[in-house]
């Protein structure tokens, strides 16, 4: 090992592991690509199936294209009953994250990609199913309902939402609901795409680095982060309250989530676009309290640290408007990532070589072993 | 991303990304030893459970901390009865480290590690479980019996063989398995474990990142070397077949699995431990077939490429022997390597920065976004 080499920085901050075609992150002129599309013109104009698309496939459908993809999403929705009976045995305190990792991994046994020639199919697979999978274990462990798992909703998003509510959305959720899934869908290298691609560097198979990523997406440092500014902003009744609550977290170096970000440095490009659906989700439930909260935090932040909201802070509003469980907002973020984490898993494959780096050693010197009456 | 450097060789081979105290691997003097000691000389006078402990714990236990430990993963072999419900569910053509995952992962919603300060206990209880999981889905799908999950084998490799074959294990066998789980143990940053410490490095808990490691395992590249060698000795009647089989397969270029390593050059300190018992086991049953192959395939490779056989090599005849199906060779490696996935978690969890690393983009230039009906 003595050729190897010490990176400047811990958690390989800065190094370049791998190349990747499907994003870029914080580059001049756009936060934030997908194969080279701005995500905000992404996020206005397109739906979240044509950037699923875009990701898994190399480029945006046409409309022939989109019509078949969306179709073949829809008839894959449905779980298998042995699944059904998998999520009904998870109690309702469970951690979601936990049951989008078993749903996941339980998939692979019943369903496997096999041959690699398959990793599309599995890919939509897990796409269409992963709303269902979060839903029937959500209804049957909260309400002991086994939930009808298919909906006529044409897109994912308003397929998610109508099987949380047991009711079509309005054209309004729907379209937030589809902005939301296109702002998360891919991110380069952040921890859980880099799972991803750590376990598919070992030619395993696709439900595999999936699972893997859904588990590090959990940790806190990385998913969450709108849970954690829900529970914040809803610890306020005011504008007011917000600002003297934000002052003392500040004062007490309080961890505040949903602000700043290890990449951007200005700001986070998709941040004024789901801001903005939530301001629109707010006018339309008459709300008075939750967005002016949120935005009396946004502004303290900034006068006082300089400090911008990342993609997860208005996320957080705007989920809740739309009658979403705080606890399901992670497993949401699966349902988008899932398109980049498949799209880096297939990058990986093509051009593969294990992942595999050194450590540095840093524990005691060669020593004698000691039989067991000797210690 | 202009100050990203770009690293030398892919994979990350070679390049430090990250420290460790608990192993050593191809330094001089010593191939691979865990916490100082030579693996070697772990294999020869400890017991597993001491191995472990020393991974988890940090030195060597005495007799009292011994007893109490394994005292301690006795109670804890069980499974709950909705994990067998669980596993009930897999059919019998799954992946068996589809099972391992998903047994894994399952147990993670039902007896979470909950905070931090109790990752020594999921971890032992992972450990104890394991052979369960395997071997109570193994023996359901493929017998249909419902296996009773204790035993009073005092160790895990005696308790495992007694619940894969229903009846108490020999001596030989308890120590070989013992050796064997010794020797599987820890690698230092090999795939999986990397795996591991990048979801903990998120501060996810520790059944995603065993879930996630076991996937990472589950890949060719990586665990399986010993049920590919497997089919590969079992093909040959004879030494002299094995010969001129594995002449053909190198004038092919056909890939031969258990040969050669990405960190050791000379010899995999491994290989003589486990070759030792592989043919004490051979002489036990009276083989005159399996192990002369072996032996023939090994000193063919040697002669024509200078490859020396790895851990896998005779790991392969040497389960075999102890009547172990050779698709659980690679759930057995994950028995074992729990321990130094946990023990490296915990290492992250300890002095942690979230592994975040950058990607050389090569996809397309920024380009404008082209709507639905001008594609």
């Amino acid at each position: 090992m003595a050729e190897a080499k010490v990176l400047s920085g811990a958690g390989l901050r800065g190094q370049v592991a791998g190349q990747t075609a499907l994003s870029t992150v914080g580059q001049a002129g756009a936060g934030l690509t997908y194969r080279g599309y701005d995500v905000r013109e992404l996020a206005a104009e397109a739906r979240f199936e044509e950037v699923a698309y875009l990701l898994l496939y190399g480029e945006l459908p046409n409309a022939t294209e989109l019509a078949a993809y969306m179709g073949k999403l829809r008839t894959l929705r449905d779980l298998p009953q042995a699944l059904k009976e998998v999520l009904e045995r998870i109690p309702a305190d469970a951690h979601p994250m936990d049951v989008m990792r078993t749903g996941c991994s339980f998939l692979g046994n019943i369903e496997p990609e096999g041959d690699f020639s398959r990793q599309h199919e599995a890919t939509d697979r897990l796409l269409a199913a992963f709303p269902a999978i979060m839903c029937y274990w959500y209804r049957f462990s909260h309400e002991g309902k086994r939930i009808d798992c298919v909906t006529d909703e044409a897109s994912l998003g308003g397929h998610f939402l109508h099987l949380l509510h047991g009711k079509a959305p309005s054209e309004l959720h729907r379209k937030v609901m589809d902005v939301s899934l296109i702002l998360y869908a891919e991110h380069e290298f952040n921890a859980s795409t880099f799972t991803a691609r750590v376990c598919a560097s070992t030619l395993s198979d696709l439900f595999s680095c999936v699972t893997a990523a859904i588990g590090s997406l959990r940790g806190p440092l990385h998913g969450g982060a709108n849970e954690a500014a829900m529970e914040m902003i809803e610890r306020y009744g005011s504008a007011q309250e917000a600002i003297e609550g934000t002052l003392g977290m500040l004062a007490r170096k309080d961890k505040i989530m949903g602000f700043g970000h290890a990449i951007y440095k200005d700001s986070d490009p998709r941040n004024e676009v789901i801001k903005g659906w939530s301001k629109q989700l707010a006018d339309e439930v008459g709300d008075s309290v939750l967005f002016p909260v949120s935005e009396a935090i946004d502004k303290t932040m900034w006068e006082q640290k300089k400090l911008f909201p990342n993609a997860d802070f208005y996320h957080a509003s705007a989920y809740h408007f739309m009658g979403i469980p705080t606890k399901l907002f992670t497993p949401i973020f699966v349902c988008s990532r899932l398109t980049g984490w498949a799209a880096h898993v297939f990058e990986q494959r093509a051009n593969n070589r294990i992942i595999r780096p050194s450590a540095e050693y840093t524990g005691v010197e060669q020593r004698k072993f000691v039989p067991i009456e000797r210690r």
